[in-house]
């Protein structure tokens, strides 16, 4: 038994993951492929942008779908523990240079204040979030469900978590711990010292927010959303169902050693990568240790070994050309 | 969209249910069961407990399993999520009348604060504790585990939560809200106006800590404590296993209306009620608001209609006999 | 090593249970089921009559919906191996004085001779049959694969076995073995000699056919009709459709001892009993022992120790009451 | 509707594939793989063979593991539906050339009938054969399982087929369909017209016995051999057992496209390829049109999209040098 070294307090202001802004080319497409293929329902729409939710979130609305020029990230969102916490958050974002001020509430939630991390991609933190109130159609059996369980499709459960795409990973996951409170699960560190991959939690899931190398070198990129399924058995429909209507599967069902996530890729049509996920390990530890991958475990490709689709290691939203990379 | 009511800060100061102390008159049974059936590994022994650990725990030690003429709860423990934490909390424990003072620590946690519920049962909060080291025959392929996935019995991961009986359920669960920062996920209140169940949780499951209404108006008693698997599948795996080790089967295969959890419940030897859970949904409001349960909705039965076990309502360790229950 | 005792030539006539009728007095409510809950296709109606497949059935139609005034079996019908098969078997019931003679085919089969059963069951055996072809629309990813894995609902895979309610089961089953050449796989003789149940198979499966007991001494009446899913996880989540969809659970989800399948039942909404079913074993032994259960062994309830429901023992289609029983 | 065309009538006088022989240089590590992480019973020890039963199979062994200086296939046995069945098949078998007579019966069954595949794999048919008595130990809590659920390891269920490499398909999978009464269910062609892969059955699962392209042109080695689990979360469960016990998987978990199977690939010690497999269609047309798949539909590769591993393609045992394989 040993003692704990003490450590700074902890701080909880963030509570979770609550919504993400896709851009994407095809606007009508990849709304029939989350609400007939994933099984969100559409809230509203406004402008070039439609709002969707999964049948298990609780929030009005998780997902807004933005026509726009190119795939893409358009913001995320992390939604404060407390109206206290929240300007306790903004106070120090201020103090970083990369804050950007406070926008009126969007659909589904009040003021949101405006950031962007290191590496250029739009975030948002917010308290104000309505609630989901089913309608008599969508009442659940189960009163403790936001809504009834979906008849059809994947029937993905709710938003899980968000992978970017960094020029340069250590700065970004370390200013989600020390501005946020964002804490530190795992991460990769090549033989040269580069850190290449870090997850990053605000739950008792092992990530939240995850920052992963972009091999390109660009800045601002998405590598892909998630949405939670309740066991490996769904994400195997899905990949059914996928093939069933003609989304290709970049890689898996297979299991990762990060997280011990069970995964399924594939390109929505708008070109955003989506992963349907379900398992992994939870965090309850106060004081867990981050758990360090050397290069020579990730070579062991994933959980049972099977290799990684190259794809996986560079493609990402806004697709960028290796000749345009080069520049960077 | 509407504002939200300001609300007191939330207490994030308890980090997880930690451990807990069996009481069984059949030690070398119930040793069996917890290791043989369900893949728990013992630690160490000492005087008349011997500790144990479930695979996927993080901590050296979750159930101490004590000798003593009959079952029942020896106590149950959470973990702080700081020092500092820890520390507010005694003070405050120390003001309710229901502080007993600091013990030295036990097999793998340091100093713990006593302290017992309304209802009489004996609690302790800690904040130091060892995590597991895997030993070289025990280490897992993937380094995010605590150690290898067990090669036998029904494999049961972690400790995930404890059920009380009480006399009287309100008094106990508005003191873990009001003193522990405790969070109330759903309760049960009869037409009558009475309280008879209160799911409470400090993490993102749904609970962590439940109160029950003894039907027999006894005190002190526990009802059940769970382990987690993996899913629903491992499930009913465990209950194949239960029929093949003549373990009696109480209730389940089945899903609970509260919680969403997918249940499986028998005595270990000694007499104690243990679940095997897998399933049921987290919560990551912040603005949760506490599901409320009517009778009519409570006669419904499980989610699937199925009745529940007599037994279930009024069997608890220590056993009451009716006619000393109608004395309290 | 043993030498096994020279048995007579297995009969290998009957290939599977090809199709059923089931009589319902709401016919909108009970196709709304099939269709929209089961997720059976309607392929055709002509008269009373609404005929419907599963995805994962190779025939063009198994079930046919014809409305009626009150619930039951129409008839049911085993497919022949071969022509010379079906002759062969027409010949040998033709000398059992059950035979009734030849009809023109129906809707996705040819002409079938008709038979009743010692209980008074109406029965077909044929052997044309329409093999279902996938249109444009319904065409499966993979060609193996009938039609494609449907979008919505419990997606049934195919018709799976046949349940009938007899005064007396061993006429029943004696008169399937010896002149249709089916397999005993599992039977129920109660302390008083008495047979309360036989399972009969023709395929691998532990059984296409089964026969209990009347607890009402009734003839001629259905206990249930079953439809597969690939896995018990299917069942589930089955069960959760039932409750979204307002389909009372009768029993289950939970796991029989008999065959070892796991099962869910429910009324659809004329009454007739359907079961969905999954796992249990298979039988490739040509010299397989019948199991025999005795009365204590079924006394111990459902696989895992569940009592089974009262109704399960005496309701069946056409609802008998029990005075009219009584004088039968 | 349309009218099935007459053809002969169906042969079912082989009832199921009975054991399989396998060579091995590493005895002792072979059958720790089958018995620890399998979990495979040893059911007799002879000479340099071992002979081991799966906890689902009826009969008293069907896995004969033999030390030899290379892996390989000892030889594959299939049972006779009954004596007379046996009997006839053999008189086919001689007037075949490819007949080598009688072998007084091994462990667990009576007089066996040797004989070659074109291809020059040895077979053997048998009827006489012991099953399974459960001991005291091991009797299950389902009398209708030869034994106990088993407590530790992947418990594969029963031996389930078998994949064998030739140098040209098309005479192999004919031989059994013409001689054997074997029938096909699936096969590959490539454009220039050569059969790449040939699936059989004698059951109603999909394929009991398979021929496959050997790449390397060389004679009479063995693809793999598969167990059967009893759902796709079982597999992806031997999958997590497998990296615990350094057993490096070689392809899968995944799903093939032809027979719709789950599978786990792996090489046991020795080096023969072994299957863990679940789920899949069958097949219970009389009339089942073999669907056959083109270069383009295989060049899709796995259900889900997959590649295939090269390693697939090329590797079988006895393992043969691709210089070797060159002079054949």
């Amino acid at each position: 038994m040993t003692m704990q070294p003490l450590h700074p307090e902890p701080i909880y202001d963030i509570a979770h993951f609550g919504h993400v802004e896709l851009l994407t080319p095809k606007p009508a497409e990849s709304l029939w492929f989350f609400t007939h293929v994933l099984s969100l329902h559409k809230v509203a729409r406004q402008g070039q942008s439609v709002y969707l939710r999964a049948y298990g979130d609780y929030a009005q609305t998780t997902l807004k779908l933005t026509e726009a020029p190119h795939a893409g990230l358009g913001h995320a969102a992390f939604r404060a523990s407390s109206p206290a916490a929240l300007q306790r958050r903004v106070q120090v974002l201020e103090g970083t240079g990369l804050g950007r001020g406070w926008v009126d509430g969007d659909v589904g939630h009040g003021p949101a204040y405006q950031f962007v991390s290191p590496d250029g991609h739009a975030f948002e933190i917010y308290y104000e979030a309505t609630h989901h109130s089913a309608t008599q159609e969508n009442r659940p059996y189960l009163k403790n469900q936001p809504e009834r369980y979906p008849h059809s499709g994947a029937r993905a459960r709710q938003l899980d978590h968000l992978n970017l795409l960094g020029a340069d990973v250590l700065p970004n996951r370390q200013f989600f711990q020390q501005h946020l409170g964002f804490r530190l699960s795992e991460y990769i560190v090549l033989d040269n010292g580069l850190e290449t991959g870090a997850w990053l939690r605000v739950t008792n899931k092992s990530y939240d927010l995850v920052f992963v190398a972009d091999a390109l070198g660009a800045h601002g990129r998405l590598h892909h959303i998630a949405f939670r399924v309740d066991n490996r058995e769904d994400v195997l429909r899905a990949a059914d169902l996928y093939t069933e209507n003609g989304i290709a599967i970049e890689n898996g069902p297979s299991k990762h050693p990060t997280g011990q996530t069970f995964f399924l890729y594939a390109l929505e049509p708008g070109g955003n990568r989506i992963e349907i996920c379900a398992g992994g390990f939870q965090i309850f530890a106060p004081d867990w240790e981050p758990v360090r991958w050397s290069q020579a475990e990730r070579a062991r490709g994933q959980a049972w070994g099977a290799p990684t689709v190259a794809s996986f290691h560079s493609y990402g939203t806004p697709v960028v050309k290796v000749q345009d990379a080069d520049h960077k």
